[in-house]
């Protein structure tokens, strides 16, 4: 392979089930990401049928334009397993079966008190001069065979095997070759912030960094800036931290964490380590912030309950808001916000309580209020804080960008910051 | 083109963005199901960047292979922009500007009361010979060209905008060309059942009607049957119409519904068909069978509201669990299940009421209550019914699993099925 400044590469699918209207190849992202750790540029995907002519073709085409082609998928034992067939002809080798390979077939049968199948050996057939690679997950083992300094890599198409493969096979032999490729990218988290203000927002940093450092990932009011360096791994992981830390004193207190998960494991990991608790009353989001919270494992350490009041009747009854207030100002409005707020914290005895009340639509709106006007507020033992918000976008987004903004919320006040409205 | 029994296609998305780490191309799935519907089968996919040189060579490449070959993005008026270019290289055409196009992307800004950038005639250049597709929702209209009985067709990479004129322009051409290839499919909803046994199931149609014609979708104790037909409209349809009334009296009070969205939407169908009205309470599923219900745009004309009683106090407090219950039988039983469903149908004042308790894992299970178990409940005017299982999978699997059985269970009841362990 030339060990070229850019190395390039492509992802090829193998099997006629992903070509059909239901399921898209997604193993191609975690090839891509691993590729880039190591500075190797996926510069095209392709998803073929379970065809030896066609794959066969694919993978010379591929030959005449890229370093390393990464096969996924076509390993198994059946005549629809093309993958091996496919590699030796592109390549003009024979097929051998590997003695060692298919003596850790049989062995992996054995251990399961399993007999054989005889067309199992065909996984132990590897194109001449190719490296088998053991699949520590499953039977069929993938390959990894060089060509006139072209690298062709065969994994297995089920993602778990594919990705442990990926790690213990792959990654060293790109380490090998390009030692000084290294990526290392680290990923700030910011709550509240818009997409169409980021990009000003983080231009002076884009200027300094180069804007092929900084990769802005953004979704309904929660942004994701991915900061990394190539080179040797000490020294681009010191050029990382520099590049976070210029971000964190640009941005404050919008950044909520440096390679966390979402606000929700935010929230939750800042509220065990006060001890704190949390209860959320959701009217327009019904029931998402509360199944946010406990997708999180151990949500319960922390997070106590909710109420979803839909109607009028179980804002009164279950969160305690005034029949007079929501008819004075509304059920979507900041004082019912805030009252629902007080009122859900009141009712499991939590710390904090959030409230949130809007209209998703797409129908329900009026000149007033229309279809996206969110109110939320958070309630603590000081302070209730609230904040509202026109939300575009369908009702899906507006709910979204509604769980967002409250979470976001709570964690600003959990972190001291006093940007409210209050 | 040939009009050929069996005519292929390839897919090809446009677009360096495609390739990074973060996204996919999920166009090619509207064209897959487009192109089948004309009998049309895709052989291959491709993404590439934002080259003329590759994306030229990919075109030639795939004219030796296939009839249609389906372009998405890369029609904008930047130099990034390379599609049309690319289908005159490979073509070995002119790029002429099309007046008329011309004039219509002039007006477009005319009547947005802005002035055309002149980079944006780029986008009036159209392949020789090839006829424009004016762009209903933005300004990239695409193009449509045939070569030696070939077609290539252009389309912008914005889903909407591709989506509509896969519609509007390409399904007229290929209904001309292929008016005996029309496929027919229509979709059962089943819940309760289990992927394990649908095969089985199924086994005596599968073989009358042929497994090309039928598709089985499961997920977490939903599955979709995809049964279809090809062949002139009309024929089609009353095939198609067969299978389903087959299906039906095979599988009896699974199918929840023919051609309908998912199970919560069927469920309140059906509760507002009856004025009927539906509160939840929720443990493990913390939230998600709220959030499902009201994702539906007019869940409020029968959903209620729910609680989110995840900490122990909460049954207690907010749904009237006994304590002396829960000392007994501890928070995940059928006792506490159905105690649920009972409390918050009486403070929600609804005519049915759920309730869910269980385990989702990964932690937080014993011998007697392993990581999994879930027991559900519905309360109505006349009885409460529950019922429990054991669910495979990780912490989001199981929260599924509990959502679909949840859901199924009160679509029996509605449906006045009595097969529960009441």
């Amino acid at each position: 392979m030339t060990v070229g400044v850019n190395p390039t590469a492509a992802c090829v699918a193998v099997g006629s089930e992903l070509l059909g209207v239901h399921r898209l190849d997604s193993n191609s992202l975690a090839v891509t990401t691993m590729l880039a750790r190591y500075g190797v540029t996926v510069i095209e995907k392709r998803v073929v049928g379970d065809s030896v002519e066609h794959l066969a073709a694919t993978i010379r085409e591929l030959f005449d334009r890229v370093d390393v082609v990464v096969l996924t998928g076509g390993l198994g034992p059946t005549e629809d397993d093309v993958t091996r067939e496919a590699v030796a002809r592109a390549l003009r080798r024979d097929l051998e079966v590997d003695e060692e390979v298919a003596d850790w077939i049989r062995a992996r049968y054995a251990d399961h008190d399993r007999a054989m199948p005889e067309i199992c050996l065909r996984m132990a057939r590897i194109v001449h001069g190719g490296r088998p690679l053991l699949n520590p997950r499953g039977a069929a083992p993938g390959m990894l065979v060089e060509s006139d300094g072209r690298l062709v890599v065969a994994l297995p198409g089920v993602p778990s095997e594919m990705e442990e493969m990926l790690e213990r096979d792959l990654a060293p032999e790109l380490e090998r070759r390009f030692p000084a490729q290294r990526l290392v990218t680290r990923t700030l988290l910011l709550g509240g912030v818009y997409e169409s203000q980021i990009e000003d927002r983080i231009a002076p940093l884009y200027r300094r960094f180069g804007r092929e450092h900084v990769t802005i990932l953004a979704s309904c009011g929660v942004v994701r800036l991915l900061v990394s360096a190539r080179g040797e791994g000490a020294a681009a992981a010191a050029r990382v931290d520099d590049m976070v830390g210029a971000f964190r004193r640009l941005l404050g207190d919008d950044v909520a964490g440096v390679d966390v998960g979402g606000l929700a494991q935010v929230v939750l990991e800042r509220l065990e380590r006060r001890s704190e608790t949390l209860a959320v009353a959701e009217s327009c989001t019904g029931g998402l912030v509360s199944a946010r919270l406990t997708d999180v494992p151990g949500a319960s350490n922390a997070f106590l309950g909710g109420v979803v009041s839909y109607s009028n009747a179980a804002k009164e009854n279950l969160v305690d808001v005034p029949r007079e207030l929501l008819v004075e100002h509304g059920a979507v409005s900041e004082p019912a916000a805030r009252a629902m707020a007080v009122g859900v914290r009141g009712r499991f005895g939590s710390d904090w309580g959030i409230g949130i009340t809007g209209i998703a639509g797409p129908s329900g709106g009026t000149v007033d209020k229309p279809v996206g006007l969110v109110h939320w507020a958070v309630a603590g033992a000081e302070a209730v804080v609230a904040d509202y918000r026109v939300f575009p976008g369908d009702r899906a987004t507006v709910r979204l960008w509604s769980v967002h903004s409250a979470l976001d919320l709570l964690r600003r006040r959990l972190d001291g910051q006093g940007r409210t409205h209050d």
